[in-house]
């Protein structure tokens, strides 16, 4: 059992140290006060009462939250970092609708966070774990439809490939990597991470695969180059497509891999497996069962099997909202009880391995926030402060939900019930790739 | 696309042939008309009528239906078997309540199978897939009481140690067994499944570990004597605690495995890992968040995790009738739809790891049903020719359901989401077992 936790104490600021401290992602813990900045006003009582119902609500999380002031609340042991907050809306916000405005304080700059940011929230997430308040109203299933997908996925993956390439690996794999080893390189646990698709979907030569949500076209491209299958990719980026098509073209694979402008929705045809990595997420619980019956038409009626790839979560829950207005728009993250029941079950699709990857997640979004930050001066000239700072905190939390636990990565394998006759293990998973 | 179907014929017995046959669980193929019972009344025009309609549902399986008279219906190309109907009773159960009039009748012996049993039910229920009438109404949740759970176990497991040693392998596992490759020994296949178990659980020596629902006791002791752990195990068939408690003392392992008279609900304290093989499907629906509960308060906070090893659906659908009645009492296999939101997800707990293994099943039960049938004789005279023949049934039309995909067999992993620092793979489950 963790000892008590001591209660969160909140002391007004002597103001002593007024000196405005530098807004770094990362830096040592300042001293008590010194967040202040000259010249603003001094809380008020109110403020102070304010601070210690938000201190209240994550009282023993290492942290210690301080005015523009300099009042300080310290609401665990040894605080890891100081959060300052630059002004009331920002502690208002932080208070009444915290999961959006926590996000929206530290795009504007008017939250800081001292001290290391990635693992900062990783500890508040764990220690929360089992704490945040409850939501009075279950979350709202949504769905996106065609027009609505198609203004998502324009949003997120058409902010032009020059900014996705300075922190991707060179294939430009934008989802979870699987890392065999803990110390491979991003670029190996990319490849990792494709091999292991296609072993787990026991590809072989001359087959034919339906992709759905294909990316920058790296899946499709290792599929037809290492495993011989022909590939049909769908997707719905204009800046992907064109990116996919010239590579396919460059490396003399167009003949066998066809990119598509379309979404899951305009698949046609028939294929031997059918793959998604990293579409379910804005696809919408409202959509699942369109997505099965799209699935259910398009895989072989005796041996077709296909591959989910997707964020997911232990239980039903709201998504990030402040990520679902800002990052992703539409964006969801399933427990397995909304995808198979919906997607896979009313077309007896047998759930052939579920495999469960949030700590490799975890390690490839280390890696991206690191190229992230070695590049964050060109990506501020591509966009703005604003842009960096968002992003930074996007893949930071993104990271910590990761690391404790609060978000999953599933990959679920099914297959037609009838196939087979001579029961197979998992062990061909483990064996080398192809050369 | 499979050439359309003959369309069943019905061709009444000239009587030319009504030698009695051999009523075999297998056989060759009668020659047209044999199976008539000599003395017989004739079929009316209502019972060929009857036929016909039998004839309509199976339209296509490569099966003849024979009446008494000897009046034959040939429902699809090549039968592979003859299934002989010796009165009006029998016939009129097979159309009004074909799923528990087939193994009632087949039990006392008025309905016959002439051709390879098991083979002939995996063909039918291939054929059959998707086009079985749907029940009209949904199938009804269930939960067995502690007392219907005593009642329910009794009447299976306590049939009798000396049964059950006739048709097991040597360590007396009654659950689906792992073959590495398919040409493995019910006792290898057996000894595996215990070591794939173990690995998923990446037991470590010193743990402790609670099973719920332990059989003969193979599971635990091998655990204890393999895997360097302590063991709790609860179970509520005292045939099988009495010989579980004998074995663990004659081989030293008294002080490290301890059998309880108890079922899930009694379990008490903490343990690092939860393991239940084959009980989930004596649990019932409606006790499934109940076994939540009870997996949630034992497991360790920090680093317990757990497996669940168990029958299951595609989709929710009912339970064999004549299996729940006559052979397994209270018996249901539940989609992981049915599972994941009521024993898993309320708790937080995290689905690592699901495996199915059905087909491995439906060679456990060859298996099983060959040995069962080199004892038959002395099964007989233990209990009667009924009970053979309806045991027969059961293990024939269990390796019929899982060889053609009608029953699944799910392995679901889980853990607690605050586990582990560095992102590990399933390859240690494939690496050779322990000494």
């Amino acid at each position: 059992m963790p000892a008590p936790e001591p209660t969160p104490s909140v002391v007004p600021s002597a103001r002593e140290t007024e000196s405005a401290t530098p807004r770094g992602r990362t830096g040592r813990l300042p001293p008590g006060g010194s967040l202040g900045r000259p010249g603003a006003s001094s809380s008020t009582r109110l403020d102070r009462w304010v601070l210690g119902r938000l201190a209240g609500i994550f009282a023993g999380a290492p942290i210690q939250l301080v005015l523009w002031d300099g009042t300080t609340a310290t609401l665990g042991r040894s605080p890891m970092a100081a959060i300052g907050i630059a002004d009331r809306r920002t502690l208002r916000d932080l208070v009444l609708r915290p999961e959006i405005g926590f996000g929206e304080a530290y795009a504007d700059g008017r939250l800081t966070v001292h001290g290391d940011l990635e693992g900062t929230l990783e500890t508040v997430f764990r220690h929360m774990a089992g704490r945040w308040p409850r939501p009075i109203l279950p979350h709202r299933a949504t769905g996106a439809s065609r027009s609505a997908a198609r203004h998502n996925v324009h949003a997120h993956y058409d902010l032009g490939n020059d900014f996705y390439r300075l922190w991707l690996d060179d294939a430009m794999v934008y989802t979870c990597a699987y890392y065999e080893r803990p110390d491979a390189s991003l670029e190996d646990a990319q490849t990792a991470k494709l091999d292991h698709v296609c072993r787990k979907l026991r590809l072989r030569p001359g087959e034919h695969v339906i992709e759905a949500g294909s990316g920058w076209g790296a899946l499709a491209i290792h599929m037809a180059r290492h495993y011989g299958v022909t590939v049909r990719a769908y997707n719905i980026s204009e800046a992907q497509l064109e990116y996919s098509r010239a590579r396919a073209w460059r490396e003399g694979l167009a003949g066998r891999v066809e990119f598509v402008a379309g979404d899951y929705r305009e698949i046609r045809g028939r294929c031997d497996a059918f793959v998604s990595v990293g579409m379910v997420e804005h696809v919408g619980v409202r959509r699942y069962r369109e997505l099965g019956e799209v699935i259910a038409r398009a895989i072989h009626p005796g041996h077709g099997r296909g591959l989910l790839h997707f964020i997911g979560r232990n239980y039903p829950a709201r998504f990030s909202p402040w990520i679902e207005r800002y990052v992703f728009p539409g964006a969801y993250a399933p427990a397995l009880s909304e995808v198979l029941p919906r997607a896979l079950e009313p077309f007896d699709l047998a759930v052939e391995d579920v495999e469960n990857l949030r700590l490799h997640y975890a390690f490839t979004l280390a890696e991206w926030l690191a190229r992230f930050e070695r590049h964050a001066r060109e990506i501020a000239e591509m966009f703005d402060e604003r842009f960096v700072r968002m992003w930074r905190l996007y893949l930071a939390s993104a990271q910590a939900s990761f690391a404790s636990g609060d978000l999953q990565l599933f990959q679920v394998l099914f297959r037609r019930p009838l196939d087979g006759d001579a029961p197979s293990t998992r062990r061909a998973f483990y064996q080398d790739p192809p050369a």
